[in-house]
């Protein structure tokens, strides 16, 4: 199977990010984590992106916030799908990683997921890679099934818990 | 190669939806493009992203204004890729839309793209597609490379025009 | 008297949609509380909202997070009135909610309270149910009218602390 | 059946406010249709919430623009159900509106529909009304399937005339 | 001196809105401090804004949150300058109330300040009065020149802490 | 009386604050109306506030857009009420100027009406100069009396033309 | 004198940029104009950042719009002072530019005019530049000085015009 | 070399305009700190800034929140390049700050920097001094070194901890 590549602009933003490359390690998807900085290392951004499909990736996760630029960078260099994860940061509640992130001009696309949406970004590349993985479809429905599940049984405790006064 | 299934929320999404179709038809991709909606009808909306896989499509694309929930509804009915193209309406200028499409909860991804990004839409269908068809992947390929070359070309008309003064 | 059901899209809801219930507890109203999730569990959302009305609903109030999709799904698929309450989730201050639930397209309208305001979400589904209750219409009232009187008490307790310098 | 009454703040908003007639019209709904602002007719906006029930009224229809405290005015002095209607002005695209409609404060609810969002106001205000009124009942239901039989007729419009290359 | 009427629309205001009433103090204006809501105690808001000038009043100063109506409801029954806080409340930061108190329709206008910005509110009504009490203008003045002064001050003792490197 | 100083940021604001000046005309309130820039002209912009108060003027209106410093400029010069207008300008709608204008910090008020808001501005600067001119409030209560009696006849108009169904 | 390096996203992007390069002209600095994308040609645009230096450019101006990465994705590969002129497009009114170009994380600052301030950006390259160019200083001041007399004409006019009724 | 000065509007900005100094300080670049404010100390803002260039000074930064006209009133004063710092504050995330700095209108530019963007506005001081300061050149691009190996540095750091499961 082709890998994921997950790049950060930042170390810091580990604590989201690390929610994508469990969501692929549930879903036994292999990755790389990266930090790499649109801003700071333009130079290895561009290579990494040129480089990733002979280097066996099959979709890149980037996540930044600000004026996030990775996602956008990345795209620039490569076909490959793109996803974007806009991160909160201190200020504008991630407002403005959203859009620098998902107001892509015309010609270059990211496919962009919620502000620190890490988790539905792995789905979303697990969901492109499972086109040609059936086992990964396979999980990936598996994994849908237990979340409908879950919320089943979150309902069935609340009717225990609360009862209905109907 | 699996069709892309082009769903928009009302026949009047027409105009910016067309672009999407113009640009898979440039490159080639088998498509299909329907009106279909989330909230005047919902089960047509359900049944149509539950058969989707076994219907030949690879990727959907929904495109709605507004409240826009048909891209969510789809993709809580299929484990394919969806793409959300969030569109202008006559207020709030495509936000209400944007942030309807784009903040979805953890577990069902949407990958969406810019407000009336149709063309985007249709290239980030086309690359995901392209994992698996490596004509196709050529095809995007010589289609960058001509954007590239027309933003060089407006370049050096700019300087004929212009001239620089320096 | 019909019956209002509470559904919320994730049981972590529940710390602010049990006011509802106990707003509706308070105005002698029979409800029942219930998980259920617009893109997680989708076709039990569906078959909820399209037997509301042979199972004794009167009123639906729906709350949601991020991109908001329960209350509309469920209005997609009843005429009962449905009541949409936008939480607040951790980015964005609730304002991603509350457009992706009052902005509903023509045909499908959602009630849309204030972010986080499940207390007037049920006092709204009080409203409505005692258009045939005329009980339910003077609890509401005798409600209205000690409210009144409490901001008549603050007043007067302001009066005493602080005294007035004119 | 009870009527509902419309009540817009300026002679100006008719223009979105009739379409909210024409529904209550096409729906066979008693209804007067008033303009009566809660900043520059105060009084009156007062009394004829104060006597909306015993007038007959079963549901308020409020249309404002800017700092739009129509709806929340009347909502004030009656316990009836009081749907507002945000409009769009000038400036701000109506998000103004939005906000001093629905962000009410805890005891006075206001059910709230999209900007400029008159159709959905009739509509909902039918919902409630058919509660009572199985007839009406009926209609709602017959315009639904009217509105889904339209966008399935526009889908198989689309069809033929751009056929599908899939 | 005429009295400043400061009125809240809710007893948990009073944190914010009491440095507008220790403002007042200090520029040893007369003032009254009240809770009174445009929503649950209307007919008092009305009835205390028509008798505002007849009671001895110069100035109204509004404070309310979210859909914040006070301010407005006061203007439309008094031809008093009347003075709007917004406040913050746990949703929005405060844009909610700002626009519901400063996007008033032409006709009835609400002098507004900042978000929380009751100190201001005071000295704006210390302005208003001023104009015909120049011992109150000659407070004023000297507040204006202590800030001024504080201002200075502080700056020299950011050079003393931190010299400059220049 | 005194006068009221209009002071617009360009000569391009006219069209907008030009009604300022039609409303004081209509109340026969004494004003001059000029063009000064905070940025362009900060100087005169200086001069002009510091010497108000002995040039006669009562009451400062400033109309600016964009990064709107004109209001505050203004305001920390002088202590007489100093009204802002914010403009919309050909981007964001106003909402830059409504804030450049409303959010002042502690310490320097400025009286704040709506985008735009000409109109209200002069009322308000009506409002504050009939608190010691007795003839000028009774033209602001006939003024309000005739917006009154102008609602009231565009209602009987409404039922006129459309009459009402009930 | 260095050269200024004026780069637009798009030839599109002409209409409001060449007021750049009137300014510019105006001020006899010389310049140079460009199209070049961050997105669509990312290799000459780093090329054309990291050489901008050797070839004579003193301050680069990046014009873009939406998703606007050319001012930051240019000052990732140069120190010289990179100016970004946020591009106002079809939808949301620029804030997407601005905060793209504005919100850069720390490292790579972007120096930010106004959403379309072409102007500006050309003045602020021309203030940069002054500070080693005496004779251009003094063409600035003297632009200056034009522009408050203008503003001084404008309020002659003004009186002319209208008079003042004081 | 020419000094800079970081001017704030008022001492309890400092704990995020030190970091300007503390970069400006490793940078060996002269600079003086000083807290004037437009609002309460106009009058010395408006020398500082008139004496500024004779001062010694070729860059001043502005640091201000809410209605931040600082940099604005600075620029108007003098044509060294300014640079402002929109500070975050209680409310509105710092929006308005930005928003107040950014969207200066032609004639007058301010250099923006992100929200609380202390450490770009001392970088860009630098870019702007070191265009005739090699030495200073030198130690902005041995800065730059610096961040891009720590980048470098935290991905292999990533690597080790984590392994790449691909």
């Amino acid at each position: 199977m082709k890998k994921v590549g997950i790049i950060m602009g930042s170390a810091s933003d580990l604590p989201v990010v690390k929610k994508a490359a469990a969501a692929l390690t549930e879903l036994e998807i292999p990755f790389e984590m990266h930090v790499c900085s649109a801003h700071r290392t333009p130079e290895q951004a561009a290579v990494f992106a040129e480089k990733a499909e002979e280097n066996g990736f099959g979709v890149l996760i980037a996540a930044a916030g600000m004026a996030a630029h990775l996602a956008g960078a990345l795209a620039a260099r490569t076909t490959l799908p793109v996803i974007g994860i806009p991160l909160k940061s201190s200020n504008l509640d991630g407002i403005d990683a959203l859009l620098s992130t998902v107001m892509m001009p015309s010609g270059i696309p990211v496919a962009t997921v919620a502000i620190d949406g890490a988790v539905n970004a792995a789905l979303l590349s697990a969901e492109i890679l499972a086109l040609s993985e059936p086992a990964l479809k396979a999980r990936l429905l598996e994994r849908r099934r237990k979340e409908a599940e879950n919320v089943l049984l979150k309902d069935r405790e609340l009717q225990e818990e609360f009862g209905n006064n109907g």
